[in-house]
């Protein structure tokens, strides 16, 4: 046992070594009514007129505006009624002088009308109207292409559909979105003590974690996990599950990676793929491995649980959120104050996982292989590796593990 | 046309009819792997020990720690090694005194030892181990429930089940998990002039936006919309759109409310149901209705689809998300300061959508039918009935429509 990490590297170059793998964004087309949250794929614009016709806006009756000059509470213009038409309607007559059209909100102006009186500012008596008020000119008129004129531009290219903008899509009638496919990502746990939630537990043996926390973190990324169960910690099986989800978009493995284990996965990358990145000076997570397989990448992340969240957090999650074009959100960055002071070990860059109290981010001082660690944790922040000492009060910046 | 609101009330009393709503909260059992972003419907404690058995956390030599007392780099003390167990082996040897196991990262300590010696600090010849340096009792042994003893508490009814609390459950082999259902609620919109996306856009018609945004907003309070597509603004087709909808939790109108349009809403609940409140003094959505049939609320929306999603934001959502037992985010509110002074309709609460732009908020100067309002806005802020203005640069309290 024991055995050499031999490109163990800094943290920063291993972003910078992630960043350069290529992506290669795909398009499918979604129905409009599962369009939620996925992310726009190209540029909408308005293929109609909004409003698509000229549209009343308040109930009353459709006039020429030169009818009702003059008209007051006192000396109310009279106009002959000629039809009544609510929205939906297509108006069949024309409106001439001296003759008004009842009319709901949501209608068409009829033709030779150019305003709108509101109802409560007229009498209606024997197919007559009194009008009380003098009408301006288009006054409660949406004019057609008022709102958006065919050609406008409406959605950017990389949009998040939320329910508003999805709204937008209605509006103009777009019943098939074109979206970002969601990368598909295989999620492998490793480890010949490792057993799915589903077999009973023997001496020796513990439930699968890693499956969970990150096949369901590679969601809130905005991918797809395949989970592909537990492999043990032989280059056999190894390989068999990875040449399984080699049509994947990306590999996820955890566990394997640690210098006893035999560093089984590095050894599958050298067959068969190339290995970029095998140790990386950060705590926790050291034994971290990248590297890629046909030119999909395949990260592989330690094997104990807050570890493998970390790394997951800080070197996959913005690498598989690019793939899915998704952004973070910019409020899971919050600025807070420690409640007690962390030591942190020279010379190795760390990431420390916090609970949030009273407005404030509490360490949480448990190795990485509690669990309770992750029950706990709402987001983590960082340490420089030549910080030694963070004071208690100091602002940090805690990155949250999910949106909340 | 035209027609009197009968009940029309502050908001503030609205909202304290709604919260007066009695809600029921069912639970149903999830697939651990479905079990994303639901919310835990009991307290969960730990069935197993964590770790569930004495184990190894570096790899190295399990020994008697009294065996090494003493040791140095001058002075190794030798221990014969008797055999060796990885994770997930079950030891079949006792460490007796002056001997001592290989052991791997995440293997049980085999029986006899009570610490492990880091491989680093050992030097292995001919079936012998040379130890260079004096264990300390129980190093580098996580003991059998240190990390969570059978019992404890691990998560409570009502937590988020975001991806790292998922790994709790997993941790304890939790495959199948209580969690509140997801409530139902039926969208409909109604209008004469309304068609749906697939139809063909005819003179006087226009798209349904509302059915989109309401329905996908529903989602995003942890609820499950169900279209029932348009209703045709007559008393019979929003009777039996209706009546199609009593399995339903809660049932979403919008349009058929404003006066002209007959308020066929009202005429319905008045037979088949109860109007609590009928007209809102706010603004957008005067034009509200607030009701119930058998016992489940009848939310009824104005038709404009910026009015219809402003008062689903401020009255609607916050119930749906009490129903489906989720929280706001904290971070979905922010304190931005105005872009421009902003004029109010005194005597009239009101809500005015904003577009958020270089971290401040800027009021949409659109009137609630403009989808454009819809397809700009980011959130909104409320403006008291007796205030008139709202000066440049005054800080306000952004709601966002959705998290970001």
């Amino acid at each position: 046992m024991g055995t050499e990490f031999l490109k163990i590297i800094d943290s920063e170059d291993v972003k910078g070594i992630i960043e350069n793998i290529e992506i290669k964004r795909e398009i499918e087309t979604v129905h409009l009514t599962d369009a939620y949250l996925r992310v726009l794929a190209e540029n909408v614009h308005a293929t109609i007129d909004l409003p698509p016709f000229n549209r009343v806006s308040r109930d009353g009756y459709a006039v020429k505006a030169e009818d009702t000059f003059g008209a007051s509470e006192d000396k109310p213009v009279t106009l002959k009624l000629i039809d009544a038409i609510g929205a939906g309607d297509k108006p069949e007559k024309k409106v001439e002088k001296g003759t008004c059209i009842e009319v709901g909100t949501g209608a068409p102006v009829p033709e030779g009308a150019d305003a709108v009186i509101m109802v409560e500012f007229t009498e209606k008596v024997d197919g007559h109207v009194h009008i009380h008020k003098s009408a301006a000119i288009k006054q409660w008129i949406a004019s057609k292409g008022s709102d958006v004129s065919e050609g406008d531009f409406l959605l950017a290219s990389g949009t998040l559909l939320t329910h508003d903008k999805i709204g937008v899509l209605g509006a103009i009638g777009m019943g098939e979105v074109p979206v970002f496919k969601k990368p598909k990502v295989a999620v492998i746990s490793t480890g010949n003590e490792i057993i799915s939630y589903d077999e009973t537990l023997e001496y020796g043996k513990i439930y699968d974690i890693n499956s969970q926390t990150i096949a369901n973190a590679v969601k809130s990324c905005g991918c797809t996990p395949v989970y592909s169960g537990v492999a043990k910690d032989d280059y056999d099986d190894i390989r068999t599950h990875i040449e399984q989800h080699l049509d994947a978009d990306v590999i996820i493995t955890s566990g394997g990676t640690s210098a006893g284990a035999g560093d089984v996965l590095k050894l599958v990358l050298d067959d068969i793929g190339e290995v970029f990145v095998h140790g990386i000076a950060v705590k926790p997570g050291k034994p971290t491995i990248v590297g890629k397989i046909n030119n999909k990448p395949v990260f592989g992340l330690p094997g104990y649980p807050a570890a493998a969240l970390t790394i997951f957090h800080v070197l996959v999650a913005p690498f598989l959120r690019k793939m899915a074009s998704v952004s973070r959100r910019k409020s899971d960055v919050l600025r807070l104050k420690l409640s007690r002071r962390y030591h942190s070990s020279r010379g190795r860059h760390q990431y420390v996982l916090v609970k949030i109290e009273n407005e404030m981010a509490s360490p949480i001082l448990k190795d990485s292989g509690a669990i309770t660690a992750i029950a706990e944790a709402d987001g983590y922040f960082e340490i420089n590796k030549n910080v030694e000492l963070v004071p208690e009060g100091v602002e940090v910046e805690v990155i949250l593990l999910e949106s909340r």
